[in-house]
């Protein structure tokens, strides 16, 4: 098995290919002039298992793109197998057609993914089952959520905690976190519109008075999700509210609206950049790589 | 027959649907605050042969996963066949491995295309024939430097002047423009580094002396080769040099440099939109989709 740390997951992809004992192929990934993506694979990959690292944040086109290169590439080049690990997919939420005529865009991304060469996919906490069924692959979705729970018990002193759901889709992942948080689970009723994008959380008796709760969702972009439950909990009473997510891609100042709405903290994991990425996720994926080996 | 005029080329695509009295299909595109792009086919596609109009100019990887997203959602919605237009078409310039381990980019993307439903694309002045082979779809390139050298002959009254190609590779347009010009046609010799990307323009006996030469070329992007070329004709006494081009791109400050670099003006086709695209090409593309009414 050999692993090529795709641009978009560099420090990821050389940190997985550590831990699995495995070779990382070097890579040239350069952008011409008028922004079109070059990839060179440096190194041979004949006959081998190789897992490409990218994820698929914004700018998401070319991200999807350039991991369509280096699997393509690959594959011309003699690889056997490509497992592509992308940590954030992007696209994921539209995961069925809400409206008539819509595009159902993960399943285009699937077939996309395939026809470059990937075999396998795997993620983490890929937004819905919808969205892994759709993607007409081998694909695989981890969860972060007990890496994020472990996390804020054991640094940041968070044992005890009341895990919450921003809304009934997201229950699941709350009840994960209570397993190892301790402080019981619930979720909040929200609703977005689709045609505006507007969100909306309903009030709703929580006993979380004097309580510190964790919002835990899968992905933080406006944050406007965030703001809206803060503002709920706050209104209930609760002490202190933080946001756990495993995707923290809080595009523009979305940070700064969730901290200004009175949450007391983000933490997201590494699957994206961010200033809030302090949860490493290369261990989980090497756990899940390990049957390629 | 219907036409879906996309977001790259929502003007163009209304027009040609005008020229071949076909129904434009009309179409929901948006972007999430994330950058992840949306569409929706508001009209039906059932049965028909589909023609989607999408130049892919920057952000390339953007207007080919929009393309990708318009061809594999009117697939889904029963369309027959699905043409897809792309007046100027992004990687067609790495269309083979020039340094082992590249990606043969055009290769890859025509298999997206394919993947997402594309039956055939109709393009113009792609960068070479290997990029059209390279493919490996039914694909079509119609030439724009008839409609160029008409242009230049009739409103800018250039008649007679010498038509220039910057390299070899270019000749056979030269040559095209001269038959309407009726000036000659010549060629310089140029190199492009593969790995700094600079451009080398070597200086060669021109019978241009006094004369107005007009140089040809598909894409003007950085507009290195205009300029140097420039360079040397004026060098050699060229009283006047122009720049034709089918695909304008015009990165960055590239029209200015051009022009300060001596050229007395540059013209393109509307394939990409720019401040030069005065030659419109949905005569062009319509002639050619006559055929598959």
């Amino acid at each position: 098995m050999k692993v090529i740390p795709g641009p978009a997951s560099r420090k990821l992809g050389l940190r997985l290919a550590e831990l699995l004992g495995a070779e990382a192929v070097p890579i040239t990934c350069k952008h011409f002039p008028d922004g079109e993506s070059y990839v060179r694979l440096d190194g041979s990959v004949e006959g081998e298992t190789v897992v490409i690292v990218q994820s698929t944040y914004p700018p998401q086109d070319k991200h999807l793109l350039e991991l369509c290169l280096m699997a393509d590439t690959a594959k011309d080049l003699g690889a056997e197998r490509v497992v592509a690990v992308v940590p954030y997919l992007a696209y994921a939420r539209q995961d069925k057609r809400f409206l008539s005529g819509e595009a159902v865009s993960i399943r285009t991304v699937g077939k996309l993914l395939r026809a470059a060469g990937v075999d396998k996919l795997i993620t983490i906490d890929i937004h819905s089952d919808e969205a892994l069924k759709a993607l007409g692959i081998e694909a695989v979705s981890l969860s972060a959520v007990p890496l994020l729970a472990r996390y804020l018990a054991e640094e940041k002193g968070l044992g005890g905690a009341f895990a919450l759901a921003p809304d009934r889709g997201a229950l699941e992942r709350a009840e994960q976190a209570s397993k190892i948080l301790g402080g019981g689970f619930g979720w909040l009723h929200k609703e977005r519109s689709r045609i505006t994008g507007e969100v909306r959380v309903e009030e709703k008796a929580l006993d979380i008075s004097g309580r510190t709760v964790i919002i835990f969702d899968d992905i933080i972009s406006t944050g406007g999700t965030i703001v809206a439950a803060t503002e709920v909990l706050k209104k209930q009473g609760a002490a202190r509210v933080y946001a756990a997510c495993t995707h923290p891609l809080l595009v523009n100042d979305a940070l700064k609206r969730i901290l200004a709405s009175g949450c007391d903290g983000v933490v997201g994991t590494d699957s994206v950049p961010s200033s809030v990425s302090v949860v490493p996720v290369a261990g989980l994926l090497a756990r899940e790589l390990r049957d390629e080996l």
